[in-house]
C-alpha cells in the first residue's frame, strides 16, 4: 500500500490532481462542514470546481431526506446545487428496486409493493420512481402491538400482510417500534426481499453518536438468524453503480472526497476511481488514513486546500 | 456424546429416573403448554412430584413479568404453585445486581440506579432487592425524540442523565423507541454496566415469532461496535447459580426438563445438573435431539409420559 500524498502547499500537485480529474464526489458532513458548521473553504472551492466545467455529485447515506431536501439543506448551509447533483441512499434504493432488482426477481413485477422501516425522504424516492409503499410515515404504525396484531400477524391474514408486498426497505425511523419490527419481520419470512438504505449503525448529531439506520436493521438480522440486507449506503458499491448509471463518467476520471476511511474512501477504492482524497476535518484521524488498512491516494488538511491548485 | 435415552414405557428406567433426583427444573411454554393450550399429563405429574417431596422449580426468560405475575399465569393455566418456586431472567438479573455486581464493581455501592429498557416485570423485581430505577414503564420515555434531546444527551446533561445510573438493564420492552435507544446507549457509553434479562431475538406467539429481549439489545451491540451485554436467561449460567443460592441443593441431584435444546438442555448441561430430559412436544426436533450438538440425557414424547414411573 503506497503512503497518501499530502497535497497542501505543494501548488503544482495540486494543479494536477485537479486536471486529473472531471467528476468530483463529495461526502458531505466532515468535508463541507461539520453539524451546523460551515468550512470557510467550501463554497470558495466549489465555484472553482464549477468555473473549471468539473461535475460536483454530493453523496450521501442520509435516508431521511430525499435529494430534494438534500438540496435545500445545501442551500441552508449556503452552498449551491441542483437536485440532479444529490445522490442519497434512499434514492439509490429506488433506483435499484424500480430498475435493477426485477431482472434478477421477476415476481417483482407483479408484486413490488415496498413495505417502508424509514421517514418521508424514501417515501419521496419511491414515488420519484413510481413504487408503491406501505409502512414508513402512515400513522397507522406508530401504535402499541395488540393481542389481535399477533394472532393476525401469525396468521399471515391479507387484512395486516398487504400480499402485494416484495420488499422490505429498512433506513433510520425515528418513530421505530416493537410494531414496525414485527411487521417487517413477517414480511421477510413471506419471502419479501431484505434492503436497507443504509447501515451505519450510527449517526453523528450535536457531536455525538444516535442510533442509525443499522440500528434499525439490527434486531431484523438478529430474528433472521443472521440474514443481511442489501444495502446502498456509501461503501456499498450500488451506489456508485447508480451514479455511474446516471452521469455516465469516466470512473478513471473521477475522485471521491471524504473524511471517513472505511466508507468514503474505501468507496471510492471499491469503486475503481481515478483517486480518493482524504481531508481531515471530519471523523477518521491523520494516523488512521496514513497507517490504516484504507488508505486515501491523497490528503489535505482541509477542503479549502484545493484553492492553491487552482 | 452417548445417545439420548427413551425411557416412555420403560417403568423401571423412569422409576430409576424418579429416583434419582430430588429438583425437578421446569421449562414452561413447550413443556407444561404451548401457548394457550395445557398438556394433559402437566397437572398429574406436577402433583405426582411433589407427592414424592421434590422440589418443582419453573424457569423462564420471559423478562416482561415479575415472579408474581409468572405464577398467576401459571395458575390461570391451571398449575398450582408459589412465588418461590418460579424463576425468571428479571429476577435472576435483579439478584446479580444487588448482591453480586457490587463485589466486582465497587462504584454500584453508591451508583446503583438502573435505566431499564423493559415491562413492569423488571422494575417489580429490581423493587424487590430495593435497587433504584428509572425509564421503563415511565411514559415520559414513550414519546418522539427532539432536537432538544440530542443536545442535552450530546452533552450529558444531568437534567436528563441521572449521574447515579450505573447499569443499563435491557429485556423485552412491547414500548421500545428511539429515545429509549438513545439513553441506553449514552449510559453506557458514560460507564454503565450493559446487561440484558436474556437475549433471545425471538418471541413465540400464537404459533409464530414475534421480536425478544434480545431485538432490543441487537442495536445497542451494534452502536458499540459489537460490545455484547451480561444475560441472565437460559443458557446463561447466572441463573443457575441464582436458583442454586436459592434452594441450596446438590446438583448432581437436580434435572432440567425442556423442550429447546440451545437453552434448556444446554443450561442443564453446562450447569453440570445430574441429569436432562427432553419432551417432543416444543421447539426442538427428535431428530435435532438425538443427532444435534446439545443431546438430553433422557427423553419421552411428553412430560406425562413419566406418570409411568410413579
Amino acid at each position: 500500500m503506497s503512503a497518501p500524498v499530502y497535497l497542501k502547499g505543494d501548488k503544482a500537485g495540486l494543479k494536477q490532481f485537479l486536471d486529473k480529474y472531471d467528476v468530483f464526489l463529495f461526502d458531505c458532513d466532515g468535508v463541507l462542514w461539520s453539524g451546523d458548521h460551515l468550512f470557510p473553504g467550501s463554497v470558495p472551492t466549489l465555484e472553482m470546481l464549477r468555473k473549471k466545467n468539473k461535475q460536483v455529485v454530493f453523496v450521501t447515506n442520509n435516508s431521511t431526506k430525499s435529494r430534494g431536501d438534500y438540496r435545500k439543506k445545501l442551500e441552508s448551509m449556503g452552498i449551491p446545487a441542483t437536485t440532479e447533483e444529490v445522490f442519497g441512499s434512499s434514492y439509490s434504493a429506488s433506483i435499484y428496486i424500480s430498475r435493477i432488482l426485477p431482472q434478477s426477481h421477476p415476481q417483482l413485477k407483479k408484486k413490488n409493493k415496498v413495505f417502508v422501516v424509514g421517514e418521508a425522504g424514501i417515501e419521496t424516492e419511491l414515488d420519484s420512481e413510481g413504487i408503491p409503499h406501505i409502512g414508513g410515515t402512515d400513522p397507522a404504525y406508530r401504535r402499541d402491538v395488540t393481542p389481535e396484531d399477533y394472532k393476525l400477524l401469525a396468521a399471515g391474514d391479507p387484512s395486516v400482510l398487504d400480499p402485494d408486498v416484495g420488499v422490505v426497505l429498512v433506513g433510520l425511523d425515528f418513530h421505530f417500534n416493537y410494531l414496525k419490527m414485527c411487521y417487517a419481520y413477517h414480511y421477510i419470512k413471506r419471502g419479501a426481499i431484505f434492503l436497507a438504505t443504509n447501515v451505519d449503525s450510527t449517526l453523528p448529531s450535536a457531536g455525538a453518536l444516535f442510533p442509525g439506520a443499522g440500528s434499525m436493521s439490527a434486531p431484523l438480522i438478529a430474528m433472521l438468524g443472521g440474514q443481511q440486507p442489501m444495502a446502498f449506503g456509501k461503501p456499498n458499491q450500488a451506489m456508485m453503480d447508480a451514479i455511474e448509471g446516471k452521469f455516465q463518467f469516466d470512473r478513471s476520471r473521477a475522485v471521491m472526497i471524504g473524511d471517513r476511511a472505511n466508507t468514503d474512501i474505501k468507496f471510492g477504492i471499491e469503486g475503481k476511481l481515478g483517486g480518493t482524497l482524504a481531508v481531515l476535518t471530519g471523523v477518521t484521524t491523520k494516523q488512521e488514513f496514513l497507517e490504516g488498512d484504507t488508505r486515501p491516494a491523497y490528503y489535505v488538511d482541509e477542503l479549502g486546500d484545493l484553492l492553491e491548485g487552482a
